[in-house]
């Protein structure tokens, strides 16, 4: 194996040596920050940050969403948005729009420049996302999206119920 | 099924219905956020925040790291580790100290009251663990485990030759 950096070397040897039977829980957010990274250094490449990503990928599926929609679909408080929603303003990359007869709410659409981004940054994710699974026989990648989609159903219902 | 949150319900709306297919990156952080809100709301009981969990979560593995390994080890930026670890001094949960010999490096110690909230904190980390995974088939956890391991290996050896 090449050489490894500081912090992917202390994540293989916590799972490999340190505690390999820890809680899944934290392996999933130890998979997710690892993959996020990736995909980071990816997007940076483009000069777009993960947080733009994390929005721009909202609108190319839900454009002219309001300020307070997009925050919910994110899963981040409206504050964040706002602060990247102004950055992309000025990259270009969307415009904040009132639609006539509701002065209140601020609508996010995208520009032609933040439309044409899908095509150049999604296969990026596509590309990290391959990385990932490679060597993971097809079967078995269903059977940790299935489980991983029982684990939100679980826990949507805990929290409905607590 | 109980009434579930606005943030659930998008979630699950999205995995159903909307994009059942999205790539398997997005799931994982999904998955990982929704475990993290889970996890937080159980520790807020216990007045301790979803951050100081993180780096006690380290130190009840490794007391006495400086604040640069305890950094490495999270994940995250110095200034981050800083901030919580003078919160969690003040709160009683840990001790900065210099080891004699070497004036330049800040070891962070757990005290008594820091060392004891293991044993009350790590349950509520296992119970949400447990929720999350409930009616998922042991060989399927299994496979789901295994499958992590591997994309961490892969996005290391990526990182690596990169």
């Amino acid at each position: 194996m090449p050489q490894v950096g500081k912090e992917a070397q202390n994540l293989l040897k916590h799972w490999r040596d340190t505690v390999p039977n820890d809680r899944i829980a934290h392996l999933i957010r130890d998979v997710a920050r690892a993959q996020m990274k990736a995909l980071q250094h990816h997007l940076l490449a483009h000069g777009v940050s993960f947080g733009h990503w994390t929005f721009l990928r909202i609108l190319w599926i839900h454009d002219g969403l309001t300020q307070k929609e997009l925050s919910d679909l994110a899963g981040v408080m409206e504050p964040t948005t706002f602060t990247a929603v102004k950055a992309m303003e000025s990259m270009g990359l969307i415009e904040r729009k009132q639609l006539p007869g509701n002065r209140k709410n601020i609508h996010v659409f995208l520009t032609s420049a933040g439309k044409k981004l899908e095509k150049k940054l999604v296969p990026l994710a596509e590309e990290v996302n391959q990385m990932s699974i490679e060597g993971i026989a097809a079967k078995d990648v269903a059977i940790m999206r299935q489980s991983l989609l029982k684990i939100i159903e679980n826990l949507a219902v805990a929290e409905a119920s607590s």
